[in-house]
């Protein structure tokens, strides 16, 4: 199942992708069940956890045996948001958790020995095709990350490796837009990774059941179609199970929670010369599984 | 005005202080006013800024003049809980703001060139009187930091220091608890810092006309009554107004925005040896014009 937030004719609704359309899920349990039981945003149908997946699939099942126009809408006709627009808290980001990432940054003394988590402020949030604004005014060294992030479905707290996946309601794509001179002159991350428009995320929350194998995936991240990423998350330092673990020993996680879990080598720092994001660069991130969240990078706003 | 987020017979409301009262100001004004305007919580109230002050400011005029009973309650009898219980992102944090401070966590060369910059997790914000957990299974090294608090008031992209003031609704006490050892093991300070319990905020959150100079505000913090912290604003490294033009360079700061300013010396890790919080240690911060937040360490939870 691939979840949207989504709009059509100025209105908002959340969707399932369904061959190549979009189903209207208000419209679709509605029209079908005449019940109205889901909340108005994803973030909220997210905390439902199985209850909603399981109201979802029978809504699937029905269009099935016979679909009706009104709640299908072509895909290329919706405008894709992103899937949680506004978190109610900072996205949890897990830094140099790729080993090639982590030297390309520094040297192998820069591979941590523990998780390293910083946080990027909800309003930097923005959706798939939404313009990424280039702050020239604060930085010109403007890079991107592309990342798997994974969005927590119930809340917990204390969570063993073990049950760490039962947490997980899914997966998306999220780029770690980062103003590398604001990241190292305030020394902690905060500030160069919040900028307004800096946390692109979608297109679509697949839930966990279409990715069984989270280290399974291929990472691509393109500028102007030239492949810049290309890394597996089968590299990854430290596991999800482990980041939630960790995270969730002393800090409660809750159902919407974003935990982004960094980024393979290829970025523009690490180039010789450094090769940093322009206005009209397009950037593209490509997992496996999800699909492909593209943003263009504007001009001064 | 003192602003409070309370409870009395199991009902949470609003209020503020009023000759050793609390005036709850939703009673108050349905009954003086037969109006009922004000928003549920004080997050919402502070989006309303000068319209909320001038409404508060009609209802304590009337009550000068003829004062009722059915909504002043006794301070002693209500519970206090935080201001802004459950704030929708991450509290903006400012690190070694002080130089004692930056030179007890390290030496001179800790002290900043510019601003840093970290968070804390909404899920970690609790009240006056409201206990701390010790989280034993995963620190030994639980620290206090006393610090002045600063509210948003008006959301606010760009702001100029000259204009920075503006955009403060006021201000309250928060003790930045941290897990010294998370905070150094992880390198990015957002774990060591976002431990549940790990940040009381309060106990009132004082509107800035009673605080026409934030520089003027000697910082106490006592453990089990003896002195340990003995700062004062005036020597913060960067002011208030630099701290809210540097972030909203690039980041759209919103009303209800938390922005703890950094702590004066004399934390536990300061201390040769360290002294570090315990299971029934009381925490007291004593901030001039705002009052005293006290907390206690609990036993593990």
């Amino acid at each position: 199942m691939k979840f949207v937030t989504a709009q059509i004719h100025s209105e908002e609704f959340i969707g399932i992708l369904y061959e190549n359309k979009v189903i209207d899920l208000h419209k679709a349990e509605k029209e079908i069940f005449e019940l109205t039981s889901f909340p108005a945003t994803l973030f909220e149908c997210v905390a439902l956890g199985d209850k909603f997946i399981q109201d979802v699939q029978q809504i699937v099942d029905k269009i099935k045996i016979d679909g009706s126009e009104g709640y299908l809408y072509p895909l290329e006709e919706v405008k894709i948001l992103a899937p949680i627009k506004k978190p109610t808290k900072n996205i949890f980001c897990v830094g140099k958790n790729y080993r090639e990432h982590a030297i390309e940054m520094g040297s192998e003394a820069d591979i941590p020995s523990h998780v390293m988590l910083f946080s990027k402020a909800p309003t930097s949030v923005i959706g798939h095709l939404e313009t990424i604004d280039p702050h020239l005014h604060i930085t010109n060294e403007l890079d991107y990350e592309g990342e798997l992030a994974v969005i927590i479905g119930k809340t917990g707290k204390r969570i063993s490796e073990a049950d760490a996946l039962d947490y997980v309601f899914g997966y998306t794509i999220l780029n770690d837009i980062t103003a590398r001179n604001l990241q190292s002159q305030h020394k902690q991350f905060l500030l160069g990774k919040s900028l307004d428009t800096s946390c692109p995320i979608g297109p679509y929350l697949v839930h966990k059941s279409a990715i069984p194998d989270p280290y399974t995936l291929s990472v691509k991240t393109r500028v102007n179609e030239e492949l810049r990423q290309d890394g597996h998350t089968k590299d990854m330092i430290f596991s999800i199970e482990h980041i939630i673990s960790t995270i969730s020993q002393g800090t409660t996680l809750e159902p919407g929670d974003i935990i982004a879990t960094g980024t393979p080598s290829g970025v523009g720092k690490g180039f010789k010369p450094p090769r940093f994001l322009k206005p009209g660069d397009t950037v593209e991130i490509e997992i496996d599984g999800i699909g492909t969240l593209k943003n263009v990078i504007g001009e001064q706003m």
